[in-house]
């Protein structure tokens, strides 16, 4: 694993911003898992949890919104490479006590450059989905802790979050 | 000030998602506000301030991206409404104590519907622009706190957020 | 109802297509009502309709794409206009007799052009998913019938479909 | 060549949709031919015989529009990879006796998922955007027998249509 | 008609640019109209000439991908207001003694702010659509002289260009 | 280095555009450059220049919208492939004499077709945005002389600018 970069590398000479020349780079099997959370009101999550029983899939929205917004993250992030994914997946933990959604997605590709931004965009949509779904019953929903969980392939190697999200704060 | 609805409206008959008819709603001035922060190591906050003052502006990429990504809620958000926008801002703080950088997205329509999940996108956007321009250099970045603050027009009148986010956690 | 136009109005005088102007035109509340069919294999159509009852809901994903689809409909139909959508719902039916599922796509606007492209758009993206869904157990499926079975609004007023497709036939 | 798959692909273990993971998979030459039709009233269909010879060709449209339809393929269906393509075509066949044009669009790629759904789509679109030019003159055609008509590359190998479209009815 | 801006009205109070507010703009009827050209070997333009008459219609594809361009211009270009457009169109003019296609669009919108970017984009993209069509052909092509003949409506009133082209340079 | 075509590749055996089949063609390293210029008022550009020392930096606003238009052309340009590019980048040469600002594009990919149209999408861009930053202020500007002044690998081999664009007007 080689050692971080010290400079931000999406700069010209000219200080302006640019598309990082991935060319020279390897091709490999890359996948980056990202996680973050949406808080809400106890009887929203009610709400949610009744309708995956029956009606009303507010979940099943996000998760498809969350893997089209992988598709576009190269539209979005300006410096960022237009790759093609090779798999995609969302998974939703709930948290009944703290009235939390985890969310974590996983992204793969084989190319010159990972998929982190992938993953977090992923995290990013389904959790504004789920705002979307319920702010007419809910307008105090927070999203928070949209992190990179862990990521592999590519130059600089596997990266392990290694501080608990609680610590760090 | 109408009160709020109870059920999700974003589902028909069948239990499926569905794009609400808003074709009776009045159309008003719309304003949101919605606010976020992305937390790095000091080290990072510290190239970010330097790449401001001389070259490589870190910030000035988020906003760009935060505002185009405004125009593009509709197409990452399944049931939400296609709007025309009438202005967008973003504002950045920057919390040196705490390595931190706060996020203030403003947007403004005149229309049928409102911008909270707009104003929502850009601070999310720009967010995941400024992780992609800093990942390089770290990768343990945290978005936290994207919530609406702020937003009037429409049915459901003013809303102001009346909890401190410390205190909801 | 005026008398339907004799020429096509989508090219200008030198033959070439244009989008045509229709700043004169009064704004009124449009709807249109598109149909269509997917037939498939009788397995195919069981293991759908297993799955809407347990897990892996083929129609759920289709019901937002078509719904997203209806977004993008000026992106993709070169001479459309790009209007504001003010509401749209997509209904399915199944045909269990004929391993059919019937598709009914709803969608509202109200503005100087109609909305007939979009729903029909709407049916067709919809149609496509469940494709996409079950292509590795049928590649036999066919898409049919897709048509505008209502418009009402705008200058050439309220249309429905007064022949029924199999007398068409 | 494989046996085909007895479970939809698309759903995870939770039962949500994903992008299925094709990582493992080889990178092949791919083709596929997709087929459908629409029909109109006989006048209608003489208007765009006659544009053709002269002046406002709406087929040279619904052209354009198709094989750009191909490159949009994944960002309107949800799961579908979005993938290189390496060429794209599509041919018109009027038949004047009964009112109608036949589509057939061929998309190529090389890669690890192949491209039916993108020439579908391709057929999709270019019906749509007749559809969309002559609708002031005939608001009643139908857009039919969408089908896959043939497929090579990949694990699963080829796949020729081996049931007449008359039959299958 | 009001006197010029002296500041640019793109960026706030930081320094950053932003989507200006016009939501206290009048709505007015809007038209722009812009021109630009694309000069090539003589060899190009006959060819160009010829495909127009027999087959192979170079000027047609631009001409779509012009006027498909026109929606997207607020995708591409940052602080640009997405906007309704009311009506397209684009006219070729061939100068044959200099080897030389002239261009026109002409974009109509009802709104707050106007369409100039529009029919600039609407220019560019069909000179680029040329360049790629011929390219194979005709590496040496320029594309030059693209303004804002005209337009009207909006606060600032009517502007026509009133300096010739030639005599800028 | 190959000798050029006498035909256009871009239309079928019926005279219609298609999307060049590209899949029997070596995947090679290809780099574009593409140049441009947009003339403006000496006191616009002292503006502009004014901006870049303090606030308001138009060139940092250009410099993104190419860079990101370069990711979109294949949505724009017909028959253009959808490619991955590997990078991108943009310097703007400020010429105070002649109030003009020279922009220089440089594109790169490894696949099977190259990136000259990518090159000039990213001028085009970058000068329409600099147009609409600057509007407000100046409605004269010219964008002129966009053209590939260097393009290597690909069959057609390399291919330098060798006319100068003066001698060739």
């Amino acid at each position: 694993m080689e050692k971080e970069n010290t400079e931000f590398t999406h700069f010209n000479e000219a200080g302006r911003s640019r598309m990082v020349d991935v060319s020279e780079k390897n091709i490999t099997e890359r996948v980056a898992v990202a996680k973050g959370a949406i808080s809400m009101k106890p009887e929203t999550l009610k709400k949610i949890m009744a309708g995956q029983m029956k009606k009303g899939d507010v979940l099943g929205v996000a998760q498809i919104a969350g893997i089209m917004g992988v598709k576009r993250t190269s539209d979005l992030i300006p410096m960022c490479h237009n790759i093609f994914i090779s798999g995609s997946d969302i998974a939703f933990e709930i948290d009944e006590a703290n009235a939390i959604i985890n969310i974590e997605a996983t992204v793969k590709n084989t190319g010159k450059t990972g998929v982190e931004i992938e993953a977090l965009m992923a995290v990013s949509v389904a959790a504004l989905t789920i705002y979307d779904m319920c702010k007419a019953v809910d307008r105090e929903m927070v999203i928070s802790e949209i992190c990179v969980m862990k990521k592999s392939g590519g130059k600089s190697g596997t990266f392990i979050r290694n501080k608990k999200l609680e610590e760090q704060k």
